[in-house]
């Protein structure tokens, strides 16, 4: 399992993704699921991936030798995609064509093959972008009226986003917001795990993009979690007693 | 969809139910899912149910009417089980004997016939239970190390009960940390909804049961999750902002 989260507001894009991957409970190992291409002209994409391993890496692989269009003939990469929307596209043929080879095989042996990729970035100087990509190719954008999308397991870490998370919300609080929904789908399933890989873009164009793995030793993030689990049981026992049994 | 979840404390058996019933988006209702049996002798069982409203209608209703015992011949009920573990066989065999009756029917119309039930009581004056019967009519009993139960849509509400709930918990402060559990449910998914009902019975047998319905416009409810949302706001602005952009 994985948990991938992406935020676009009006600060810029962040993603965060978990490292942790399993077949079964006794097979889990660490593997990168945020991925950055850096493309020519400081624009960028970064994809995080869930779902079957095997496909989301040979789909990484195929983006990056590149996939013939069948109208041109010409071989296009995601490294020269000419906007975002391209980009999204670009990734769904890669996912359908990885799928229309492996899934046969895979259903045979009742594994599924379904996944699912975030994708957000910047083409040129053009604005930020954030898609959802699923296993049938299709896509959807992240709009300003729900300004985050999710991957993987969702639900633990849904409430805390619903809650908290505004197109207007600075771009660095909600990251502090996403660190807290990881930490409760860290408690509530094994499935997903430390280190967790980060990426923050800040809107304007020229500002560094900020790319950091924080392992379960860091400083800050034993902060939040101490902070927001102390704070969690305070409001807790200052919420007056039901009074259903009087 | 559903939520429902069942605690069992040093102080006592509580549990909560939502009332929403949807078949798609556009057949939603209100039925009540938390249904009370009392025995002879002060005891009682209360059952919380998931799943095919046709399937956990049928199974209460055989669990009234009595269930043949195939080596026996005797017609058992609910009411009159000798112990909280033959109760959870009860039903259990009232589940498996409805979905023989319905699973092919409904599954011929690619319906599914899945339920799940949580049993909660007390028989005579022996010691409060809280178990989870499963489709297939096996079941589960809730222990001190997670004192909870959780069926239908458990995801959203289970961070916030992995933090706060232990076995020492008190019985009403758990009744408290079992509301913020479905308000955030509430928020992220539209098929569970108000009103909820709630039970709450003190591990004291003479101590009075108490059956509530919470409605909408409940006062103390409506406060809960004002002071719960305003606190996790606070909590988050209280949080440093992450150090890793510098």
């Amino acid at each position: 399992m994985t948990y991938c989260v992406g935020f676009l507001v009006e600060g810029g894009l962040a993603m965060i993704a978990d490292t942790r991957t399993n077949a079964g409970v006794d097979n889990v190992s660490t593997y990168r699921k945020l991925h950055r291409f850096d493309l020519g002209g400081g624009g960028f994409v970064t994809l995080a991936t869930a779902g079957n391993l095997s496909v989301t890496q040979a789909t990484l692989n195929l983006l990056r030798e590149g996939i013939e269009n069948a109208d041109t003939g010409q071989v296009e990469t995601l490294d020269e995609a000419p906007s975002l929307f391209r980009a999204a596209r670009l990734v769904g043929q890669a996912v359908r064509k990885v799928r229309g080879d492996m899934a046969p095989s895979l259903e045979a042996d009742s594994v599924s093959s379904d996944v699912a990729l975030l994708l957000g970035g910047r083409v040129g100087d053009g604005p930020l972008g954030l898609y959802l990509v699923y296993s049938a190719g299709n896509f959807i954008e992240c709009g300003p009226e729900t300004p985050y999308l999710q991957i993987g397991e969702t639900k633990y870490g849904k409430p805390v986003l619903d809650r908290a998370v505004t197109f207007r919300s600075p771009l660095w609080d909600v990251v502090k917001i996403g660190l807290v929904s990881f930490d409760s789908t860290l408690r509530s399933n094994l499935a997903v795990g430390l280190p967790l890989d980060l990426m923050v873009a800040p809107r304007t164009p020229a500002a560094p993009i900020v790319s950091r793995r924080i392992e379960a030793d860091d400083l800050y993030f034993r902060d939040l979690v101490e902070r927001w689990s102390s704070a969690l049981k305070a409001t807790l026992t200052a919420i007056p007693e039901p009074p259903y049994g009087e």
